[in-house]
């Protein structure tokens, strides 16, 4: 089968792939559409070391897996656990130290015709959500996350970092919350999707220090960080939803005197992001930047990588 | 009056101190024991400007004030607030925006015969505690801020870094919670104080890697930190009770991997350190490991800074 390969940092367009037999408990899903991530980004650049097939936002159509799945458009959690580990039975099982994760660690991703995951990883999309706006269900349960670490509510003072992908998501599920909300950003372009939701705008400047009770930081580099720190009141929470190339330095007295807690977030629950779709509450087709079939998917990753750009989505089946 | 005091770096033994006379609102308190701590040592290295009086550990008999204090033996807590702004109105007082504090912040401390405090910072001892013993009040409830900010339960696996002045207090106070604790640090005789209480001790190869639920880094230095980070199990949380020299180099992306929470942790409740002191529920007195005159203020500060030295007391009145 067809599928994007990294190897040695180097992405190749593969057509030699063996299609997958799916194990015991997996299902062997038809690729529909994929999402290109900044992970995959940083994977491409060499910040963790992975090979194999990339990509881990999709959704698919069960072709071998049981009854009640067969055939249906699903979407996948990305992370495949082992189940009997201590964390897997402290529900944390997003943690299993065994884990394999979809096109991350361990375990071809989706950017091909064909993957496999374990049965208990899929969820059907609702009929009502066309199978491009699914593709966003990974990133949006990552954005729901948050909210299933900090209790958020309409008299918090919200500040979000970041006006990328993950940021415009982030900003729209914190904004259901009814939280006075401000999102920061460079690119005026990307913040007028936000605004045309009604979302409060502005760029750094316009941050007000130690004003926020929780910030977010989603855009990996040190000014976002540090945009996002002087922000918060003491006690306040700073979110923190990307990695970052490198190590950070940090003055880690200042949290201490101002107590300040700092939180790092990462996967996060399907159903409720399937739901959101399902109700219309987010709009993602905004965040669509570029569609490319997945033969073309070297010249999707260029795309993906322009400044600028947000989602570029891969056509691999129907 | 007498007092130690710090300017540029330098320590003075002073005679010429005018005694102070207390503002409206404000008691004037006859300081009977001080206690040197960490943040003074820090102050004296110049990790942050401030001249004055230093000291902020005390017992002392309130010589002018309201009728229900007066000639009665208290402690004082340190952060002398506005009352008015945001951080006072939300009930972050010790965050007080306009706030000074004792020894530290724009406010003469108690390493001298005289200082003053608003009337609502006192407490009175018990009369059960000792003097000597009520000079630990103010590092207790810093340590017990922790259970503040943490629910802290039997079925916790806690993890104390440091086995100085503030690591012991640390572990006196979690052990009480009835979670499995281990401390860990350098210094046998210092290990050996806990171990007599029952509570598990032990050097830093014995933590194990991603064990901890809960770890509490009081050792400022970091390779603490580094001990506290790696014993945590993923999702889990470290607190951060002391103050580093200068910027941590941290890995924030396995922060956000491992969705760890550091959440920094300051001054803690007063009334909630007295009732454990005059419960017995601590045993404060191995921490002492010298008493000084006053007018050997200067002597004091020499020992306190000796590698191995816990508690050193200054007996200023009586
Ligand atoms: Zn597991
Ligand atoms: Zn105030």
């Amino acid at each position: 089968m067809k599928g994007i390969w990294l190897e040695n940092n180097q992405l190749q367009l593969r057509t030699d792939i063996p299609t997958p037999e799916p194990p015991p408990g997996e299902a062997l899903v038809r690729v529909l559409r994929a999402g290109i991530c900044n992970t995959d980004l940083e994977l491409l650049r060499g910040y963790y070391p992975y090979s194999g097939i990339l990509g881990h936002e999709f959704v698919g159509v069960v072709a071998q897996g049981p009854e009640n799945l067969l055939n249906r458009r699903v979407v996948g959690e990305i992370n495949a656990v082992c189940g009997h580990c201590r964390f897997c039975r402290s529900g944390n099982s997003t943690h299993c130290e065994n884990r394999t994760v979809l096109g991350i660690v361990n375990r071809h991703g989706a950017f091909a015709e064909y993957l496999c995951l374990p049965v208990e990883n899929l969820h059907p999309v609702p009929d009502n959500v066309s199978t491009e706006i699914a593709t966003f269900t990974e990133p949006i349960a990552a954005a729901l996350e948050i909210q299933q670490q900090v209790a958020l509510s309409a008299n918090h003072r919200v500040l979000v970092v970041g006006d990328g992908k993950l940021g415009q998501l982030v900003a729209q599920t914190i904004a259901l919350t009814g939280c006075e909300l401000l999102v920061v950003g460079r690119h005026p372009e990307k913040l007028a999707n936000l605004a045309a939701r009604g979302i409060k705008t502005g760029l750094a400047k316009d941050v007000k220090d130690r004003f926020f009770d929780i910030s977010v930081e989603c855009t990996g580099n040190p000014e976002g960080f540090a945009i996002a720190r002087r922000a918060l009141r003491p006690r306040g929470t700073l979110v923190l939803k990307s990695t970052y190339a490198g190590n950070l330095n940090l003055d880690v007295s200042s949290l201490v005197v101002d107590e300040i807690t700092l939180i790092g977030s990462r996967c996060g629950p399907f159903p409720a992001a399937l739901q959101l779709l399902a109700s219309e509450q987010l709009d993602v087709t905004p965040l669509i930047h570029a569609r490319y079939h997945l033969s073309d998917g070297l010249a999707a990753f260029e795309y993906a990588q322009t400044r600028g750009v947000l989602k570029v989505l891969l056509e691999i089946g129907d």
